[in-house]
């Protein structure tokens, strides 16, 4: 029987139409005033969508590419620096400064909880020379969402403290205004709500974090900043650029843009309530005590391999991802980030409850499409 | 009047319509077998290309990424090392060397030139500590062919030393194998005659070159080889990988492997001849005396603008490049490495001899077509 298959991973996420039709193009050449008026485009969209007036640089990378250039352009090796720690991402910027020669504060964070606002502080207390506080704005491997406003104003404080924020899966997601928040370095990826493929990373610092750039000490090429800040100023770049997602990133912004950023984030929101209390209903227990709104971590029932779960769903038509590291067969991530509507939650809803029938793990059919519905139908 | 755009750039070069066909598709995820299974295709494939049965690393970034990466895995801060300094790559081997520490030896050439086999024994006789030769294979800049043969034999001879060797514009024009060659670390790039966007790259190593993994000690993360060896032998990527850039790579490893590697070198080899001959049978003066067979570098005429030439070329159809640094508004660059055939060479001959006639210089209309087809006629 045709079951076709529907992508609600964490990223990639499903490409819109607009997008597609620009990646299935031709290719232009890059040294030409067609693509700079684009690549410009594209610059001041990205700053729209952000909410500011500075520099917003792209980089041929994935996501990764970017956190290591706001470790290589920003900090100098020796730098005492706080690492919010609360899953695979924030070991990540662990990994980065450590590489780089930075002296980490690890403050570890169980899995699926956020950090706690008197522990920030007394790190503070006991560092108030740290140069820079590491966290994700959502991490994507405990679906958990940190709040970075309070870290902004913790960073303020201090005497020359940068507010690093990996933005990967919540930008495009969440209102993310760096400028409001006191983020001082921002960073994103091309395969999460900015609806693309990968390859294309976005590098935002405020004013703070530039004077830092004649400062670090840290060897950079590829990912140079001050070389890209003045390439990209004259709406070129260093290095051969990712043409083909540039062009298709104009496509998506204007999509976020018509939409409204407001909007956007009211609708992710929406698609993220109702996709948490649908498997609330379906007697699921969530991952994370702060759940983040670009995807839903869920633990599989008692008894019942996450993994095997994720096979029958996929059987039925629908991709969803799993834990990783020790969480590894446990849980279930479902993602409704970027091009995403409520039937598509409704969809995936009706998809688990089947899935979990066949599991063995017995839900009455239709309870938690109706709970999502219920949900719906007061913002619609 | 209706005038379609031609492109003749030394990359981003057309993309074959199989290649955008694969390209304007929807996403699928990294994590799955699908995904495993092409990854592995297109590994394999690479293999093919360049007669090896040694990985082929892939990497999310443009082709200076991938050179980047030869440094920092390969060697360490105070290495003794000899750039072949031959045009603009050349200059970014030795920034790149020098950013990240090395000791360079920077044998500068005149653009156009190549190299001479006594002056590097000479070098290497007064320096036979050099732990490395990096060289362009074919220097884009000034349109330039380096023999690596020759430096592979210099090289094996040293004690420790490798021979690195950008790619970018040779891998798919020449039969470019590195075991034959004594090729140590060889580079390419996507938007050359891989026939792709922008946005991925390729690296080989040797097992001698293997060895230094281990030892060398520059930081590295984003580019850290022996961390993506692991992962891409198990048909993954450490981070998230270009994925419709891969998709798009096993459709056009495909064609080229179709064609066959010694017909595509004999394809641009006489593409090549016969925009040579064509533009010297139109008066102009050849920029290299070792041309290479991606690109063909010619000198405006005497008294003619090269960028305003390019403008007029441009208005009647066919994009061409120039020069860069030194060589701005002296030199076109007609490329032919790719997806060309005979037919496009004629064409934009055809169009030159249009374009100069129209800037003022008078040639015979159809006298560099006429060489091109005497040359081509031969061929087929």
């Amino acid at each position: 029987m045709l079951i076709k298959e529907r992508l609600f991973t964490p990223g990639p996420v499903p490409l819109p139409p607009q997008v597609i039709k620009a990646l299935g193009q031709q290719i232009i050449h890059h040294r030409t005033p067609e693509f700079t008026q684009i690549f410009k485009q594209v610059r001041e969209k990205l700053q729209k969508l952000l909410d500011t007036k500075r520099d917003v640089l792209l980089f041929s990378s994935s996501g990764t590419g970017a956190m290591e250039s706001a470790v290589l352009n920003f900090f100098s090796t020796g730098d005492k620096v706080l690492v919010i720690n609360a899953g695979k991402f924030g070991q990540r910027w662990k990994e980065l400064a450590e590489t780089f020669g930075l002296n980490v504060i690890d403050y570890s964070i169980e899995w699926g909880k956020t950090y706690s606002r008197e522990k920030v502080e007394e790190i503070v207390k006991a560092n108030p020379d740290i140069k820079g506080i590491f966290v994700q704005q959502s991490e994507t491997s405990t679906t958990t969402y940190h709040d970075v406003d309070f870290l902004g104003s913790v960073s303020a404080r201090l005497e020359d403290c940068l507010l690093v924020v990996d933005g990967i899966t919540s930008v495009g997601v969440y209102e993310v205004y760096p400028e409001k928040s006191g983020i001082d370095i921002l960073v994103t990826g091309s395969q999460k709500a900015l609806m693309l493929p990968p390859g294309l990373s976005v590098l935002y610092f405020s004013q703070k974090a530039e004077k830092r750039l004649e400062k670090s000490n840290i060897p950079r090429y590829y990912f140079d900043v001050k070389k890209e800040l003045k390439k990209q100023r004259e709406g070129q770049t260093a290095y051969t650029p990712a043409i083909s997602l540039i062009i298709a990133l104009n496509e998506s912004l204007n999509l976020m843009l018509e939409e409204g950023i407001k909007q956007l984030a009211e609708r992710h929101s929406l698609l993220a309530e109702a996709t948490r209390e649908a498997v609330k209903e379906l007697g699921l227990k969530l991952l994370s005590e702060s759940p983040s709104n670009s995807a839903t971590g869920v633990y599989a029932p008692e008894g019942i391999n996450g993994d095997e779960l994720r096979k029958i769903l996929l059987s039925l038509g629908f991709r969803v991802a799993g834990g990783q590291d020790h969480l590894k067969g446990k849980i279930l991530r479902i993602a409704h980030m970027g091009y995403f509507d409520f039937n598509d939650v409704i969809q995936v809803i009706a998809g688990l409850e089947l899935a979990l029938n066949k599991a063995g793990y017995s839900v009455e059919l239709g309870k938690g499409v109706k709970k999502a519905q219920e949900i719906i139908i007061k913002n619609i």
